[in-house]
């Protein structure tokens, strides 16, 4: 490759080009209405309580950041000039995935109000405000992703003491891949404690115990909850989405470079290819954000199908003609006995990935999605109670791992075919290539989500949440295809850092039938299920805390209970002047703001443990073996980390959609199922049943579920980091 | 060693007396009294609807054991003369199994009714009945499988078609495991599902919905729930121990005889070490059994450690003797370089074995029993709702499965250190060992459970339910520990039929990094959550068949209809004559009949898929890959094998002390615990949560739980099976 800088400069320029994006669309964001002066009033609150948790979070993980920083530098610092600047790299990274979370949840934070006031106008109107944040959250993450690590490698490229050896720049580049998946486990973690603890505080005694509708302004815990979405499913889900997409790319880019380790003729266009196809992605997905509009009255879904179906074709396009135009024609590996490959095969295992994504989105569409056979077999399980609704649903959950994994394994094995371990790799990035609009997509359901909650709050006319409703509940089929990407690309990029590992520490081969390795796989394998019991613990702790202030709210504070009373006794039509008084006194008497401190206080808290539980173990079982006078290190840890794959994506798979079936059976209940004859509705055993698998599926979907994705790649990205250290 | 035949008459011998003390303490059982008239009119019911079970489900096994042996011996016949003889194996090893699970139910339906009329006059008569029919099961299935075992290799050893080469006289000897693993599969998932659905029909039923107490003789369903707790916990459990002995015994003889299979100095000595200690095991748990034994007012709990303890120490001693002399002190194997190991290490190894099952089962014991932090912990957790009991009880589930999967590294690293891949073989068999008595005291829980519904149902005073409740309630413990021993010896067996099986496919190493071994670890990962699925929803459609029974009686017999209206309108004491004729009326007209055929209906079918899942996968995934020219399908199908290991292992833990952990929490509340000052009792908000728990529980703990046990060993020895013609 000749014009190697020029492809990079190109990586760089697509990047700011993003970031111009982000910014274009959140100046006009700001130049949307906010609405009336409630509406502003909540917005800021929101606002307030998510800035105080992301300031409070990202204190702590300072901390985290510089200590981890110092050990990597003084660890790696007696290897070669170069290697310390691992400790660069990792800060770097932590810092971009810390910014993607900011500016995401910033602009979130600020389209929520402005689409529940376009909502007052029309629905096309609110779409594009809401969808708008989401791209401004999209770009940001895909743009800082290749900015990072565009300049990082043009730059590590220029520096003589690399003296130009990709291998060595590579080591040293994936100190960033690291930062961003540490950042991103405890983003994901403390946003969905945080998230799952206010929700479960705010039904449980608002809307079970006293019996006042969702997002009450009443509720003390209303506005933690709101703020959950931002922190949980708008910044915990940017960093998670980071972390994948910027793994993708360090994982094909080290495959590349060791493609031809043992042999002649080294070629980077390897290397650079999958920062080119990442960069290219990202005008792609700049275009797809254009054809997505919807006309009032129009279907909003069909709207975001062209941009992320309409984006989808033209980046298959754009990946053939980069890689047939990058790469050789054909070339010989040094991989098995030196099979040889053409380019044409790259393509087709980049397209088995993308094509592999697309089939688990659509399973999960299947096992989660309204209507559907497996949800209608949990909504009819609930009218036996709830018992038989968990038992459907964890069922349906387990059940649905079955295709998934073997989509997930025939990827693995055409992609090999194809291309070899390089090709795995490009099947990993091309499930993610234009995250940029898929992010976007995903981003623009809780903007929709929080819309509705400012619109419950402000006391708005009925249309209003309707409108909001309709956007919110599009935005799930979207979010199922995304979440399939999210669990393919999470198994791919994991084998692809898996394969680097291995060339890295040296070893040929991880024998599965040694007993030391057997072992490792075994607590591999269980790390999954502690990791999620801890996930799962910290929920349930963080809920109690938040119970426990909002009762003590509704008995303390007198305006509070005298409006509930009124509340429970009398419907709003019968109202007396005078009630009317009392209830308009207690509005704005709720201490909202203790609440947030709650969850705030215990989400960073309780994501220490199981954040620190997936960065330590990977080097303890790395290292320890040493100790014992053994040097199986490396592969007792690739036994490990082959456990934690296998285990974490059926895990995964399973809490995930276990949870959002347990969601739409209840949904489905709300709006009036009909099974066997019997109407269901709202209020009825049935429905009390299915709100017990809600609640159970809660911290399953959005808290332990999908940290799992990104567990599985930390300890896969620690042990990359690690083995040059342990070899 | 000069006089090894003598040694396997001594395990015939032993296989003899076991089966002798069966039939005398079976005969001693008969002569005990069965109560009064409509205690042996309950007890012929059950022992009626049992029979009934098994003969429906034998029907279909038969057609199933024929249909395998047919394949076996065509697949096999044109590889040597001796090969086809794997039929046979197969054939006696699936009789063995039936005929003790047989044996073992056909005891335990005497012995329960005899048990409830001993608990008439005193709690140490009662345990002396239940624990010798308790007896008879353990010891019918160790001297079933000694015998099947020491015979067939009796046999085979003098036959001239073997031409007495070990190693072939293995590959038919695994017949017999395979039989052995299959029917014990089907028994256990026909039986879990069995008894499943009685349960949940007759509770759901007859005590939630029409109010009579639980085991009452005028709900339809408790004969079909009394003849699940036979059919599932006595069959289903003596089936499954069968194979679990069978397969540790199995296991290390083969790895005994690969030990030296490329060195000179073959030694038959380690072929047959394992058969005389299983010999050895049986005389020390009959010596054990005479330890049982508890005076009036003593502790029951006492009695059984006496006998279970007393003999595990004994057993020791014995290991110890028999390895030193059997075993050359030093032998230099041709695993790795040539490890030189001495006895002493394989003594070791063994009793790593042991004591890992002892941890596992304290563990268990700390996660499941009454009192204990993480049951304490789901109790207080029902005090919210059912939801908050769910996901504090899946969370214990989850985090339980972190100790034992580190034992059992551990334990394999240890027994491997000593003793090399035979040592692992020999740590499982260790597990099992004293399995007589062990399954002595398992069986005997749920005699003690039948016999308390007898007394229910023949409306006997209540301290004869006290009695018989203070002896299930002991079994528990003794229950635990057993399970933490099926559990460790299931992990460790696979990993020896797992190298057992790497042997005899000629594969020097399965490289875990080779992706289409990963492709197999992926697939083999999912299939313990697939199976699990199956299971739950089984249950959960035959449940759905026994709920429709039941109502219908309700509804269309009319005595009943109007016996149940007087119930609950008046207490007991207040019935006029007039009242009494009605019930009484009443009595006998349920249709017990028709319940049991439901339940054995659907089992029957249910256990089909499942149990074929298990069979078929394996040689699928071994042959199919020669279908795309790929020569893979050794090292894809060890893949899978160790997917289904490391997975099976974490969810059979998780989903029994899950459903462990809920039923004892039900009981806590039942016996009326007090938490943060509040006094729980039943009836009460938390009550009912945790009936909840307790109902999501039982298929968790009596169906897909222990069945996995099974699969993770039936794949394993399957593959093993197969291996010779896949190789």
């Amino acid at each position: 490759m000749q014009n190697e800088n020029n492809y990079i400069l190109f990586v760089i320029l697509s990047g700011v080009i993003a970031m111009a994006f982000a910014f274009w669309k959140t100046s006009w964001i700001n130049r949307q209405k906010e609405g009336n002066e409630r509406m502003q009033f909540i917005g800021k609150s929101i606002a307030d309580g998510a800035m105080a948790f992301l300031r409070a979070e990202y204190r702590i993980l300072a901390v985290f950041v510089v200590a981890v920083a110092f050990i990597l530098g003084y660890a790696n610092s007696g290897r070669s000039d170069s290697s310390a600047l691992i400790s660069l790299s990792f800060i770097v990274g932590a810092s971009a995935s810390g910014l993607a979370g900011f500016l995401g949840m910033r602009v979130a934070t600020k389209a929520n109000n402005r689409t529940t006031h376009a909502a007052e106008t029309s629905l096309a109107k609110a779409l594009n405000v809401a969808f708008s944040g989401g791209a401004v959250m999209g770009l940001s993450v895909v743009g800082l992703g290749v900015l990072g690590l565009g300049i990082l490698f043009y730059v590590y490229k220029s520096m003589e003491i690399f003296n130009n050896d990709t291998s060595m720049i590579l080591n040293v580049l994936s100190g960033f891949s690291l930062g961003a998946s540490s950042i991103a486990l405890f983003a994901r973690v403390g946003g969905g404690i945080y998230t799952k603890a206010a929700d479960v505080g705010a039904d449980l005694v608002g809307k079970v115990e006293s019996g006042i509708p969702e997002d009450h302004p009443l509720n003390p815990a209303t506005i933690a909850d709101n703020v959950g979405d931002n922190v949980g499913d708008v910044a915990g889900m940017g960093a998670d989405l980071f972390e994948s997409y910027v793994g993708s790319i360090i994982g094909s880019m080290v495959l590349g470079s060791t493609l031809f380790a043992y042999g002649v003729g080294f070629d980077i266009s390897f290397v650079i290819l999958p920062l080119v196809i990442a960069g290219a992605g990202i005008i792609v997905s700049i275009i797809g954000t254009f054809m997505v509009s919807v006309k009032d009255g129009g279907d909003p879904q069909k709207g975001l199908n062209q941009g992320e179906f309409g984006s989808g074709i033209i980046m298959v396009a754009v990946i053939y003609f980069l890689i047939t135009s990058l790469l050789p024609e054909k070339f010989t590996t040094q991989e098995g006995a030196g099979v040889t490959y053409d380019s044409l095969g790259v393509f087709y295992a980049t397209i088995i990935g993308l094509f592999g994504g697309l089939g688990i989105g659509k399973i999960t569409e299947y096992y989660t999605g309204t209507g559907t056979k497996p949800v209608m077999s949990i909504t009819k399980q609930s009218m036996t109670g709830p018992a038989t609704n968990i038992i459907a649903g964890l069922g349906i959950g387990m059940e649905s791992t079955a295709v998934p994994v073997i989509i997930i394994s025939g990827s693995i094995m055409g992609a090999y075919h194809f291309a070899g371990l390089y090709g795995i790799a490009m099947a990993a990035l091309g499930m993610l290539a234009n995250t940029g609009i898929q992010l976007a997509v995903d981003a623009y359901g809780p903007i929709s989500d929080n819309a509705g909650g400012i619109a419950e709050m402000a006391e708005l006319p009925k249309e209003v949440r309707e409108r909001t409703d309709k956007l919110d509940a599009v935005g799930n089929t979207t979010a199922a295809i995304g979440k399939g990407f999210a669990i393919g690309s999470a198994a791919l990029t994991a084998l692809a850092l898996f394969a680097a590992f291995k060339v890295k520490t040296g070893i040929d081969i991880i024998n599965i039938s040694d007993p030391m390795v057997m072992a490792g796989l075994f607590i591999g394998g269980m790390l999954p299920f502690l990791f999620s019991s801890m996930a799962m613990g910290a929920v349930g702790r963080a809920a109690m805390a938040m119970i426990e202030e909002v009762r003590r709210q509704f008995k303390e504070i007198p305006e509070l209970k005298k409006a509930l009373e009124i509340m429970n006794l009398k419907k709003r039509e019968d109202w007396s002047e005078e009630d009317n008084k009392v209830y308009n006194d207690a509005l704005g008497k709720a201490e909202h703001g203790k609440c947030v401190e709650i969850s705030t206080e215990s989400a960073i808290r309780e994501m220490l443990l199981p954040g620190l539980l997936a960065v330590v173990t990977p080097v303890v079982v790395g290292f320890a073996p040493r100790m014992f006078g053994s040097n199986q290190g490396p592969e007792i840890l690739g036994g490990l980390l082959a456990g934690v794959t296998v285990t974490g994506v059926c895990m995964a798979i399973f809490q995930s959609n276990s949870g959002g079936a347990w969601d739409n059976a209840k949904k489905m209940i709300e709006e009036g199922v009909e099974i066997d004859g019997q109407k269901l509705s709202k209020g009825s055993e049935a429905h009390k049943a299915a709100v017990v698998g809600d609640t159970v599926g809660d911290p399953f979907k959005d808290t332990s579920g999908p940290s799992l994705n990104i567990l599985i790649k930390l300890m896969s990205v620690v042990s990359l980091v690690i083995a040059p250290l342990i070899k």
